[in-house]
């Protein structure tokens, strides 16, 4: 199924908003879930959306629910999500630290009471359209999302708890860096698994600790788990900064850490920081340029056409489903359609 | 050689003065050398002495050099070192960013003009220990620096570019991360040079690009170079990391982004966030002391007694070199007492 990503947003739209979200929810999350689509990270896209359907009707997600600054400072704010979108939380608690850093310096927001806010990298993205370097780490708290061994130990105990930056560049993209903390993201084993396909050496063990390619080892029962970043020779430092991002992103919020809860809580870590603070944009960018310059100019690997920076991929991505429409796999687009049917949404999407 | 922390302080101390430092400078500095000993990071240790007066010799370190806040906000200041220690910019800029922090919530500084600062972990650990988050990012700028290829290239691009984070745990020790966004730190090559060992698997590749174990083949001319962490499968993320390192420690504090001079120059980026901003310290320490409990209760690998929180082997390593005293290497020490007899320091430190 291939569909342009006007159509498909209004296809989400419609679909939020007959399942009880209001109308600038619905867009704000539909122009998110499509934005993965569309910079090539479907397992953030649209896939998510008879997910939320059901968290609406489930009551995880408040289809109404009004966000509330809890505590505040000139340079950080607490937002009590209500257990609505987290795109929504999300996309205003980096507003409001961008509006902050612009006359602090730098500002940081604690996000709880939240659900899923999507990929990272757009709200960073966010913060460097405004002349900032945006940052943003998220947990959360379900006792069944301890996937990530820790350094040492053989069984789930963390998150795979992603971090993402974004820093301007001028007049090329921003940077944008988005990854989880364990060597794969999870959707990567899903995908492997639906595929038939083995996993590359050292990304995850089987419920007895043995390294395995085989992502069946990872959803048996009990499970195995991932490996964190860095794997065999260096997984302490993955597992150092999996710690970090949990601990910013649910024990600073209140969300609560890896393992907190029965209930799905994304906690959720944003800072700003305003360029202009430190030093003028315009050197800055020429620092950051020249650093990227130098980098992309290296002697590459065989096989290795182009060094590509963090966000590269993504932006020619964009351009080439903006061009050529965006691809969704047939199981996928039969539950949207299934979704859409149940909540009284009819159309040809063709 | 064993010897006592006091005594090593006294000699560091002595050397320092008698090379034209000023006496609080070096007693920081000499305290932060020993501190390093002490926690069992001998490559940060008083190792750097010799280095140290040379650089003084040389015009490196300006042993005279005045602190200046170039630019500051409620949330934020830039400091010119003046090409001193770095190590009295550094625990400067530390206390300057906490105290703004109790009252802008976070605050941030970068410094440039700045000479080695030492290991990270202990400026970290003093945020912590006044009630905050303390991260720190480090890089530098010298051409002969880059030491990291990027994904998918083969020659050194980038430094080490080390990240460190300190987390306050109410009565047990801070939480202390602190590494290299490399698979390796560039010292424990060194070390497996020294010492005729070879390195894991995945950590190095020689001027071709092909895996290496070989030490040699780093410092080869034309030389190796080390992976970014997550090597062969996942050095994209270390790559982005150590891109994000490089951006705020080099383009926002002004010093310089890897490869952008001839100088050795740290650029120091410094973040403090105040938890009592967010969420009150005894819940947050709630939150996170039960995170590390949940994980170091995990079911551990075949041959690993106890799961270690970062942090934890430096503090038992500083009890026990507090005790015991500290080992230092024949050849250091032989530095040491050379370099100590050429500024006039003479004595029995047996």
């Amino acid at each position: 199924m291939r569909i342009t990503a006007e159509k498909l947003k209004e296809l989400a739209y419609s679909v939020l908003v007959s399942a009880g979200a209001r109308a600038e929810d619905s867009k704000l999350v539909s122009d998110n879930l499509v934005e993965s689509n569309l910079v090539g990270h479907d397992s953030h896209g649209v896939i998510r959306l008879p997910r939320y359907v059901k968290e609406i009707r489930e009551g995880q997600i408040n289809p109404r629910a009004s966000l509330r600054i809890v505590k505040e400072n000139p340079g950080s704010l607490v937002i009590d999500a209500d257990w609505g979108f987290g795109q929504v939380a999300a996309a205003e608690a980096m507003t409001l630290a961008i509006d902050k850093a612009s006359s602090a310096g730098v500002a940081s927001a604690g996000i709880f009471n939240c659900n899923d806010v999507g990929r990272l990298g757009g709200y960073c993205t966010a913060a460097a359209e405004r002349d900032c370097i945006g940052i943003m780490t998220v947990n959360d708290g379900a006792v069944y999302t301890k996937l990530v061994a820790p350094w040492g130990g053989i069984s789930g105990a963390l998150g795979t708890n992603p971090i993402s930056a974004a820093v301007p560049m001028g007049l090329a993209p921003p940077l944008c860096a988005d990854f989880a903390t364990s060597v794969l993201a999870g959707g990567k084993i899903e995908v492997a698994r639906k595929r038939g396909e083995e996993l590359p050496v050292g990304c995850i063990i089987d419920a007895l600790g043995r390294p395995s390619t085989n992502p069946e080892d990872f959803f048996a029962s009990p499970p195995g788990a991932l490996l964190p970043l860095g794997g065999a020779v260096a997984g302490h430092k993955g597992f150092a900064l999996g710690l970090i991002v949990d601990i910013l992103s649910g024990a600073l919020s209140g969300s609560g850490c890896s393992g907190a809860g029965e209930r799905y809580a994304q906690g959720v870590f944003i800072l700003v920081i305003r360029i202009a603070a430190f030093t003028p944009l315009e050197e800055f960018i020429e620092r950051a340029s020249r650093l990227v310059e130098n980098t992309k100019a290296s002697p590459k690997a065989d096989g290795i056409s182009e060094i590509l920076i963090p966000g590269e991929p993504e932006w020619s991505e964009k351009e080439k489903r903006l061009r050529e429409g965006i691809i969704i796999e047939k199981a996928t687009w039969a539950d949207i359609v299934q979704t859409a049917g149940e909540v009284g949404v009819h159309g040809d999407w063709k």
